[in-house]
């Protein structure tokens, strides 16, 4: 499709072509720096770039072309909103605009300073219409996962369609009720916007798709940690972070290949970087595109990054749904049980985490951990506290990050990092 | 009770006894400064004096009383933990240490620097061991109101014996099925740390206790509201802040009496400021003894406080618990009832608080609101735009503050604060 097609795409979403136009811009030039700079990178990593490449072209044109079938875009923030669901009523379900500073000025007239920089940033990507993800949307999914989501969320839904699910808050028998409701509700939700009633057959093909999706990225999770590590941890970042935007089905074959290419790379005993290459696992927070900002310093350190413990991670990808269910109320049941095994840090007490980590640096064999918290996200930097304890009672280092979108401690952020990979090398 | 007999008992309480000196010597100086430096004072408010003056002392003697009777000590650190289930197993209910900077440098060992103050704070008077409160609970109840506290108090737990009670964040049919459940959770855990069960007659009584406590104070939030204004900010402030530490019975016997002396004060038209005052309403966060910065600095600044809308003012005494019900299962239902119309900015959508807000400045005449979040307090620092564009619609102008317990910004709070004053003068 030509500039001036997908130009008039934009315009028909209502962005600010000009504001557009400079954010493709940034993100084209930061690609090239971060991603294409990359010395053998596996050839299935063309897929990731060409994805990239038209993350705001190619991908919207669908999105757009679904519509026009009378397909409801789904817009969500976070791994709770069970994609299933919308594969069910025949919707397409996108991650929206997060990983970036756009319009962080306006962001701040409605949500305060002190709010972490994903939150400023969907909040201002709304404000500034540069993200088409988000203009595409018939229904956006919000979640009470941490305070400044949810309360930004009612500024947000000023501007959007909204339907909020309540997280709870533990894991006791009456939160699986609150959960279940709310899982409910929003399928209610996404009936009454599609028109289409989620029945037996459709929910079990959505099952199936993104367990799919799930089997792929655990794959992938598992060949990236051999030794030596045969793909970059930013490249594998990518990955995840696509898995939140591309057609699944299409994103799912795509992954595999690349697998069947990273294994025929660990039967040659072929990395990316030397055997002895420092190896640490990142911890925390999602990052969202195109949020490399870390794994770029950490790679640039002298270390490679072999596992990644965040929602943009194998928080998103380690459970599987059930799918021996064959009415809607089993599967129902069996998503709700898989939801509720997230070890997000909004729950109290999330010990399943500590379990999670200490069993992830032990199988990934990392030589130290990386915790990265964005400023401002209480739930996270709470939480650094007790895993870097539950890593030292098992003698791997851990070094806490705090930091968000700017560029500004990009030096400070290197000194630290590349004393920490000194120390553990 | 002498000062020996006292320090013995501190001794016992195992506090750091030369910290606690020094804590309760700026207490008692900040106390000389910011109350006993007031003119035209009512005489009940000499009670007061006299309960902040033991608060440490005699009030810790009739705790420790309590306990040599076989009762135990039920701490808390919110409006969600009903009085009235603990005092049906005849333990005593008090609120702990969180208005001051103590142990600021120990909690952010534990806690994030990111914090809100109030929460650095009880985690602080633990780690120093200054606070008596604290140190005399049996059973200390948190809740997981907003992110900072649900996370710190599963480091406190590792410090004290405590109990969760998931507050929902929604006002929907399944949340109140949650409550329903937590409150039950917390009557079993009071039944079992007291070993005294919840009857008909106990809780009845206990319902009684806690709803006369609140009609006290609903009837002193009225009187006070008079022009001219009858007492100080400050006072009712403090007045609010004992509410929560005192034996409920004498405080509202003294409440009472304090309010016949409002109303003859009312009567002869007398006011403590002059009647073209500028009257500000305070919104936003509790103010927890001895944080009693801000209304200092409004009182100070030629305007006078006539109503606070927070967690220690009318938001703790608005709601009553309907008195009808005879069983058990009848009284725990009105108990629900009630807790759920808790207009706290942990509820998403919270439009009660916006509708509470306007009735109050409405019905006290304000001419001016001053929003006071504590730095870092998501909840709250989100709310204050939707309460600033509420006031604003009704015509009410607003200050939005955010601050913490230091001193270091007195000279600027000053600065805006007398801004304000004189602009809406």
């Amino acid at each position: 499709m030509s500039e001036s097609a997908y130009k008039e795409m934009w315009e028909n979403l209502n962005l600010d072509i000009a504001a557009h136009d400079g954010l493709l811009e940034v993100l084209g030039k930061f690609y090239g720096d971060i991603y294409m700079t990359q010395e053998g990178r596996l050839k299935g990593m063309e897929y990731l770039d060409f994805v990239l490449s038209e993350v705001h072209g190619l991908r919207i044109k669908e999105l757009m072309d679904a519509k026009a079938e009378g397909k409801k875009i789904i817009g969500t923030f976070c791994v709770f909103v069970p994609e299933e669901l919308s594969l069910a009523v025949d919707a397409v379900q996108v991650g929206l605009c997060a990983g970036a500073d756009a319009g962080t000025e306006a962001a701040e007239t409605i949500v305060p300073r002190n709010t972490c920089a994903l939150i400023k940033s969907f909040i201002g990507f709304k404000m500034a219409k540069i993200c088409p993800y988000t203009e595409s949307c018939d229904l956006i999914i919000g979640e009470t996962t941490c305070d400044g989501k949810k309360k930004a969320y009612e500024a947000f839904g000023e501007m959007a369609p909204m339907h909020i699910m309540e997280v709870p808050q533990r894991k006791e028998a009456s939160d699986r009720i609150l959960w279940k409701s709310e899982v409910l509700r929003l399928k209610d939700k996404l009936e009454e916007v599609t028109g289409k009633a989620v029945t037996a057959e459709s929910l079990k093909k959505g099952i199936k798709i993104v367990n799919d999706k799930r089997r792929a990225l655990q794959r992938l999770n598992k060949l990236r940690a051999a030794k030596p590590t045969p793909i970059s941890g930013r490249d594998v970042l990518l990955i995840n972070q696509v898995s939140f935007y591309d057609d699944p089905i299409r994103f799912t074959q795509s992954i595999n290949t690349l697998c069947d290419q990273i294994e025929e790379r660990i039967a040659k005993n072929e990395g990316i970087v030397p055997e002895n290459t420092p190896r640490l696992m990142l911890s925390g927070c999602p990052m969202a595109v195109p949020n490399w900002k870390l794994p770029y310093i950490i790679e640039g350190s002298g270390a490679v990054v072999v596992a990644e413990e965040s929602c943009i991670g194998t928080r998103n990808s380690r459970d599987l749904v059930d799918e021996s269910g064959e009415t809607v109320e089993e599967m129902i049941d069996a998503l709700c049980d898989r939801y509720m095994k997230i070890d997000c840090a909004c729950f109290t007490p999330n010990n399943e985490r500590m379990d999670n980590i200490k069993a992830l640096a032990k199988e990934t064999g990392v030589d130290g951990v990386i915790h990265y918290s964005l400023m401002f996200c209480q739930p996270y930097t709470h939480e650094a506290f007790k895993v870097e304890k539950t890593l030292a009672e098992n003698d791997v280092p851990m070094l806490a990050i705090e930091t968000d979108y700017s560029m500004e401690d990009v030096e400070q952020l290197k000194t630290r990092i590349e004393a920490f990979v000194e120390m553990i090398s």
